[in-house]
């Protein structure tokens, strides 16, 4: 059966999925440099371990992702124009519909490769049912960040959680166990594992 | 040189060091069931692996404790009297000298086995300074709670921090990883190593 889920999202050891100040030219914000090292080592040629496995794992079987604004890009508020197209290039590694929260509309941008970037302000209930549709039978991917799988856990709505602990301290940002409202009470560690660089930790429903 | 140091201090994967509600019957609190189900394990006889050589080395060349008031007992405000010798029995496993941070004072408690408690609403550092002069060359032990050890992170005087994630969800409670107020800045992650039911994380100075 399909599933929601969220897969590869790393965190560091105090638990922020991104620092402060995001922007252009660092999109995950100060304080988290090397949150994905592991990731860029593990997707190197000729890789193994259960970095690799696990990396690999990202686009198995998924249909349809579903993110943040600003895991999109760096643009707050209205949208200037419409000259950023996201932070992955022409061709990005979606190549199926991307769902992007945002409460400022903006045409669907189809993108080389089968990438199609939809925004909207539905409700995330209605998001996913579209990115479900979309996903023909596939999984759904609740890519981040943080803001994004709260509202996600919140409404009971993901199936799965496959984390990603970094053991590095990044001392403020976006929490990811954070306005959680009792939701994480629906979950349980399923399965942990580590290299010799970060721990896999699998959360399922309970 | 002797170290200020934390050792085997567990804390849940969303960061939390104990739950809501701590009281007589639960002295961690609600929410973190489990937390301490590994140090138990280690510390059977015949266990081996990671997870018994780091609980082993908890009491290692360590000659005073400091803890919070939590850590030492249930009650909250004043002593209303002097029956609550502390959650370890007759005889304690520290048998040496424990400071206790609390704002109600209290005569020292001699135990059995070498264990004193001293009770002192000294600064930390004051605290700090008593406790290496008892320790008479051996390390000195931050035990907890994380209030405890975040007083001592903000004023820098922790050496080296080994914490224990532990795959549970507390969803609330007492975060090890906040009000540091950019005291993390000046930590690394030195190690990490994990057993099948926990990872060992050990942080330095920078």
């Amino acid at each position: 059966m399909a599933k929601v889920r969220v897969h590869n999202f790393s965190v560091t050891l105090d638990g922020f999925g991104a620092g402060t100040g995001q922007r252009v030219e660092a999109p995950f914000g100060d304080g988290v440099e090397g949150l994905h090292d592991w990731m860029f080592s593990a997707m190197e040629d000729g890789a193994t371990g259960v970095d690799a496995e696990r990396v690999k794992q990202w686009d198995v079987n998924v249909g349809a992702t579903i993110m943040g604004r600003n895991m999109f890009g760096p643009v707050r508020g209205e949208w200037e124009d419409e000259s950023w197209k996201g932070w992955w290039g022409d061709n990005p590694p979606y190549h199926h519909d991307v769902f992007v929260l945002t409460h400022h509309a903006r045409p669907s941008l189809p993108m080389e490769g089968g990438t199609t970037f939809h925004f909207t302000n539905e409700p995330v209930e209605k998001v996913l049912e579209r990115a479900v549709e979309a996903a023909g039978g596939k999984d759904v991917v609740v890519a981040g960040g943080a803001a994004t799988i709260q509202q996600y856990l919140r409404a009971g709505l993901i199936d799965e959680l496959n984390l990603v602990v970094v053991p590095i301290l990044a001392g403020a940002g976006e929490r990811l166990f954070d306005n959680l409202e009792g939701a994480s009470e629906n979950y349980r560690v399923a399965e942990q594992v580590s290299s010799p660089s970060v721990t896999h930790v699998r959360l399922v429903r309970r």
